[in-house]
């Protein structure tokens, strides 16, 4: 027997009714790419995506099932564009500029662009590459005809002009909540990258599971500003949580700086902001050379990506009484996986314990199911010592990549491995220890490459750290720590090794230290251990 | 194109699963209608529940679509019944043990309920019917061997013992998120109650609503005391939101009066708490009556169903320092539509203009689309003055009753009617202004009974009042004032009109005064408009 209740798919169109019908006069703020800074409302967004929405039908041909890409800053035109393509069925594609030109064509092939929205930024990349694009119709320049450059992209069209041929009375079409919506790739350290494709009803479930009490909590009294970029897994998920809200968004645009930063949180009376610790390294720093400067609005910044390290936490909690959370997810998960907020029933947690659990990934939000396994797939206990695979399930998780890519992370009962290793403590509360493939194997027991190299870069002279697995005879693998001592400063393996002592296991103590000029590092910046290890194919450890 | 996420339906047991998984240790305290109060957690209800679940399918042959009613107050035997019966796909429905007899029985027969779960309170009310519900295959009576009650009821079962017989390692079946999961009838004032009929989809979708930040915002860190009953529209949706936001539950049974609530609210620690008016009313007295108590705790308290008086919202607010959230909702939605909570952007409005603002009924939640329309469904505008029918949509909202019922109040444009009329403000804030049915229609304008009302009430010597409208030649219908004077005081038709003077327009003045014993009420405790308007059938207007 069904239910007799409405009828009502869950499409990312109805998060903007809300936010039009509802908190239509809250205020969506801008640093333009041109330079000034704009303002409107929701009620203005509404009516330009819909007008946008419906010139993309008319002039562009853009249908149900089209990907349109984007390569854009976060403003209030990418967010137009984001709602006018998804709103007709079709599918937004958020290319991420810091790849490298070639990882960019192969995306926007494999993925099958036809149109491209560019910010004036990006336009030298494009010309640089349209001519290994063939399926691209073309390309749509965000900014207004004064700004237009003089560009050799084909079929280049003026955004405002394009906005213009659209009919603001456009009503949204109909269809099934399953609907694909949106695209991002993952950066995979191996391979290529893997293509992520969201439902519209994935991200309102996301955004309504992000926007919980218990969650980001997100009140249309808040003032959000998403520095994270709308190209890294939907600004995770603000771009619809926000609207969900009714919040007030702040937009930074391409100017990331610790004074930009700064600049937007104070004028705009910024609440609540999220980012990865690079952007906040960068804003502390700022602080710190200006120390008459506070943020005095700030009550909350969210803070992912990678890990958040304890003297960032401290210094935006105890120095600027803004409270930090430590959250964590993937592309995959839309991307919200879990928060470090405090749990009731640990009120009576004393202190010491409490921030040693602050500093963990944090805790699942409803919908999100987690568990880590040992290889055969085995729950293994939530004691915060145990160590696992990280799985996930849920409607906001991927069941696959795009054309079939990377099978080997979904299982047969629906759980996405995270590729991650990590610990649950009792109290549900879930910490990285490792990507699983940089995991240490030995004698079947596993070794955390990130603790170690946490220890080690507590040694003074060390600069850089990254822990790999040497083959080894009789263990299969052990450790090897590869060391970059910083500017004329020196250290020893016994003094690196003997930092360690004491903090780690003794069978976790590395076999042995490799001082290097350098450690390679991807695109993004993370280390590269894949490349490390290519690097050590031949080193023989001294045990060996 | 389809998205590439994970199926994964909404159904209700996994709100158990992440209770039990992510706030396991978190209590649910139960005061029994055996007398002493019970306390375990969330891991024992999602044991006890699976147990139960596997019980009622082994012993009593409860399969997907079968209709179960429950009748009994809040505490962890209900919830346990609830969340095994709708994890097998059966429908729960909850009775409302304040009907009369006689709409048990025609409730019970139409609903097809195939057996009822019933406290010990209620068992001698269903002794009294049971020779009218020839369907019902039994009765199982939620207590333990020790307090089983000699009792006609045939095949009746103990809980308990019911409970033994079950696997606590009971999977949940799977089927689709639209299946029928939970059943109530609305008390109409006109022809028999009308089935509502929840889905798995819809009781989910409508918690994470109820929990998202903008709306209730309930976190883990709460305690949350459902006063309201589970028989009515899901206690509000609070048994499914609370353990969605691992929140504490404490859970009053059979004991409604002002010092049980207040015991409960101090002994617990309560910050949030639910109910009607009525129940508001009886704690205040209680307090006003003890000086010395105040509610330290109680951080909101959400009052419903029936119009919070001033009085009351200002003294929880100014006397106890308890916040008031003004909500509004139906059966048929849920039940939530509405929240007076603070809305973005009206921070700068005057403290008097704010008090007006929040005795309304507050705004919508996301997933509500509400409007209002004049007679022939054209949308009125937004100003706070112009009054129309209230209509809502969402994927919580009825889209039809139970077996056909009352198909008049959907249209096809999915919008069900509300049956209220109502105002909306710039801001966005509703307020009910009368029931659609109870409106007077003078002269193709509408007048409202119970501004009225409200005024008339302010007169000295009026206990009670209400108007209707009396047919009229020129006009259609003009309004008649009915009054009730306070025992052994005297007032006179000049002196209440007097008092309606300048405070509403003129046209709206009633036509005339009647004075009467008595009102007639509803079974729930409402003036009975129907009832009254038959009375005065035949009374000319001195005006006609």
């Amino acid at each position: 027997m069904k239910g007799l209740m409405q009828d009502w798919p869950l499409l990312v169109h109805r998060i903007l009714d809300h936010a039009r019908d509802w908190h239509g006069a809250q205020e969506i703020v801008s640093r333009t790419v041109e330079g000034p800074i704009h303002r409107y409302t929701y009620r203005d967004l509404d009516r330009r995506a819909r007008k946008l929405s419906d010139a993309v039908v008319k002039r562009l041909g853009i249908k149900l099932g089209d990907v349109v890409g984007t390569i854009a800053w976060n403003g209030y035109r990418h967010m137009e564009t984001w709602y006018a393509i998804m709103g007709q069925g079709a599918v937004v594609h958020t290319l991420n500029p810091r790849l490298f030109p070639e990882q960019l064509v192969y995306i926007i092939n494999h993925a099958e662009d036809r149109w491209i929205f560019t910010d004036l930024t990006f336009v030298p990349i494009l010309e640089g590459i349209q001519d290994k694009l063939p399926n691209i119709k073309g390309y749509v320049i965000m900014t207004d005809t004064g700004h237009m450059p003089d560009t050799s992209l084909k079929n280049a069209i003026c955004y405002e002009d394009l906005l213009e041929e659209g009919d603001e009375g456009l009503q949204w079409p109909q269809f099934d909540e399953n609907t694909a919506c949106g695209m991002c790739y993952t950066s995979g350290t191996t391979g290529n990258p893997k293509g992520v494709l969201y439902s519209h009803r994935s991200n309102v479930l996301h955004a309504m599971a992000t926007c919980a009490g218990d969650a980001l909590g997100l009140r249309s009294t808040d003032t959000i500003m998403p520095v994270v970029p709308m190209f890294h897994a939907n600004a995770w998920s603000l771009t619809f949580s926000a609207p969900m809200a009714g919040a007030k968004i702040v937009m930074p645009g391409a100017k990331m700086d610790g004074a930009s930063v700064y600049e937007l949180l104070e004028t705009e009376k910024v609440s609540a902001t999220a980012a990865v610790p690079t952007i906040w390294l960068m804003l502390l720093q700022y602080l710190e050379q200006n120390p008459d400067l506070k943020l005095p609005h700030l009550e909350q910044v969210v803070i992912g990506g990678s890990a958040c390290p304890e003297a960032m936490m401290r210094s935006f909690i105890e120095n600027y009484e803004s409270d930090v959370i430590h959250a964590w997810g993937m592309t995959e998960m839309s991307p919200l996986g879990t928060l470090g907020t405090r749990k009731g029933g640990l009120e009576g947690m004393d202190n010491g314990t409490w921030w040693q659990t602050k500093l963990k990934q944090g805790r699942p939000a409803f919908t999100i199911e987690m568990k880590i396994t040992d290889d055969n797939g085995n729950a293994l206990p939530h004691d915060g010592e145990t160590f696992g695979r990280l799985k996930v399930r849920g409607p906001g998780i991927a069941k696959a990549y795009l054309k079939g890519d990377g099978a080997e992370n979904f299982d047969n009962e629906g759980w996405f491995d995270t590729g991650d290793v990590s610990t649950i403590d009792e109290h549900g509360y879930m910490q990285i220890t490792d990507r699983a493939k940089d995991v240490i194997k030995s004698g079947g027991e596993w070794i955390s490459s990130i603790d170690i190299e946490n220890f080690a870069l507590g040694c003074p002279g060390v600069a850089e750290a990254a822990v790999i697995g040497i083959a080894h005879p009789k263990w299969d693998e052990r450790p090897l720590l590869v060391i970059v001592k910083k500017p004329g400063e020196d250290v020893t393996k016994q003094q690196v090794l003997g930092s360690l002592e004491g903090k780690i296991v003794k069978w976790w103590m590395p076999d042995d230290v490799a001082f290097v000029d350098e450690i390679p590092h991807t695109a993004t910046g993370k280390i590269s251990k894949l490349t490390l290890r290519q690097q050590f194919e031949d080193y023989r450890l001294p045990t060996a």
